[in-house]
């Protein structure tokens, strides 16, 4: 029998107890389980940050995978706890967007809704459905539990509005959506958008008063504090400067447009 | 044959190599052994603090778990290191009070003072006990030696006084004794006493210059910065803002004093 | 059949998604791994502060453990990935001197280039070699592949100069090499040279304008803010401050000098 495997990503941090505790509720359940921390340092509240952390790492994961994902500023709130099923993978959290980006690109089988407590806690808590609620259900999952069995179907789940890049004024704008532990500033603009926008023609890459002219390959390539434009391991246009923060040396933000054009008369 | 559960609160931090240190010893002598981390990042030599996290985290962990706990200023003094049984657990760690607030919930049925060196590591260092001693023998007793193995029956072990809630002036006196990662202010008011002491009664908590009339199901009903007093997923009084720190809206900290009285005429 | 281990340290942080995409490859290719963290809060693109994590580490897990470490400014770059295979351990990660320490107590018994894409990624990122080639290399050797198919055989691998301590002007001159979570100031002189160069004989200590006069057995024996000389748990001379960070006390900061006198007359 395969062993199950389930990814945590939360808002909880990692020095209190909480995701703690929803790995021994889940331990409880199904003690073969594997769990992996995506991460529990998404900033509090985040529902856009969590996103965009589990869609890039979601699909590194074997199929079968249950991702459950906890940031829920709306815990015992109307706000639906939900089952997403897709062809590779399962999703488990509420149901606030946390699951959109992922879901662009996995095609979804069935939206569950939980609602039968008896794969719930005994007691469940109004502020701590990771433990009470979600967790409980990723271990029962994992022991072959069918989705329906947790509550009716749902039509849909709800989308959020991450904001895509558009083309005006013959400019591709996007904006950062991601600053990482080196300070690479990750945008939102896809390599594939990207490619499709420039075509084979010369380009500039503008960001804050910073102006780049071409693709790097590498973090390795860049000399002193001069910034690079990078096509990044999650697929989406980066910039970077060797070896230091560019999040530091540019004092970037998220949200901070990032702009692609075509070099005027090309 | 059942896979044994160790889990792991230290004040190790997770930059360094100490924790990883313990688990590679226990992994040594058996490969077998889930490892769960609850926290490394109990503030350095705060037994109070790691006495916390471990009380609300041990329960959710099935029958049988051993929850190996070092915030240990005193390691390498005449404190001594411990095994205590329970009904349901196994607590390993320095004999400082660490296992207080868990074992106020617990039937202890043994507590064995650790005295083998056959169960530690060839060479014991004097400053990392975790790794020389407590783990080698949370590897062992995961194998199954009997706790009188590990050395001499004690009749007690240390208690930490953190401090209980009293009744003062007609008001139930009680102090934040945590603060999360959401800035959340968990009081030591238990949900037992403060229903015991309000009965139906209209009431009014009291924190800093704050007042709150009722008690709010959820992080999500308040308004604005208006603070909100929730019985927690641990059952203690806690003071909230929605997505917002209490702790920096307020300014409060460790320490503060919460308080509950009657309203005035009821 | 026995269950295999691989530990993880890179630079990446605990936020990003970037060591869990690691795992789930792993996982992906080998489901049987267990993975342990050493660390992935090294200081970006600090080498040699992760070649001294992992050198306090890797030891300590069974014989056999694949340790895989990603601290990699130069990744994509022509610096060289490869598979480091000692008489009890696997090395995976670049060949940037990250091994320089751990494989001084080591017998090296092969070095790999890692040239064959089949046990890569399909698609191999130019910025994210932990993902997309360390990672499925290390699901690959846990499953038993030989460390040779891997890539032809080089003759040596990078080592750095981390600098040692040297005897000049009557005293052993050394450094601070390490600040861990407590504060405390680890040094690049080991309990070998300290002996050897004392002797029996009565010594001061100095670091910064203090000065230290004996060995104190653990964190716990001194008094106030008084420094104490410490043989830590890496074997490292160390100083310390009881219950306080002796970085802060000191003003201390990783590279300042600590160096070991004998008592002039004696």
């Amino acid at each position: 029998m395969k062993t199950p495997i389930i990814t945590l990503l939360t808002d909880f941090g990692t020095k209190d107890h909480y995701a703690a505790s929803m790995k021994g509720v889940i331990l409880g359940i199904n003690p073969r389980c594997r769990l992996v921390d995506i991460s529990h340092q998404v900033t509090p509240h985040d529902i856009g940050e969590g996103a965009f952390l589990l869609a890039n790492a979601y699909s590194c994961f074997p199929k079968g995978t249950i991702h459950l994902a906890v940031v829920d500023p709306g815990v015992g709130s109307p706000r639906k706890p939900v089952l997403i099923v897709t062809k590779n993978y399962c999703f488990l959290g509420p149901d606030n967007g946390l699951f959109s980006l992922a879901l662009q690109r996995e095609k979804v089988e069935q939206i569950i809704e939980l609602t039968r407590p008896r794969f719930f806690r005994s007691v469940v808590s109004t502020t701590f459905h990771g433990r009470d609620l979600f967790a409980p259900v990723a271990g029962h999952l994992s022991l072959g539990v069918k989705p329906r069995s947790f509550g009716p179907r749902l039509d849909s789940c709800t989308t959020l509005d991450l904001g895509k890049p558009r083309v005006k004024w013959k400019k591709l704008m996007g904006q950062v959506i991601h600053i990482d532990t080196f300070g690479n500033l990750v945008s939102n603009i896809s390599q594939e958008q990207f490619f499709r926008f420039t075509g084979n023609r010369p380009f500039l890459v503008h960001v804050g008063k910073w102006t780049i002219g071409s693709l790097s390959e590498g973090y390795w390539q860049g000399e002193g504090a001069e910034p690079l434009a990078i096509m990044g391991s999650g697929e989406f246009l980066e910039i970077s400067i060797r070896e230091k923060s560019a999040e530091r040396v540019l004092r970037a933000k998220r949200g901070d447009p990032v702009s692609v054009e075509i070099v005027p008369g090309c």
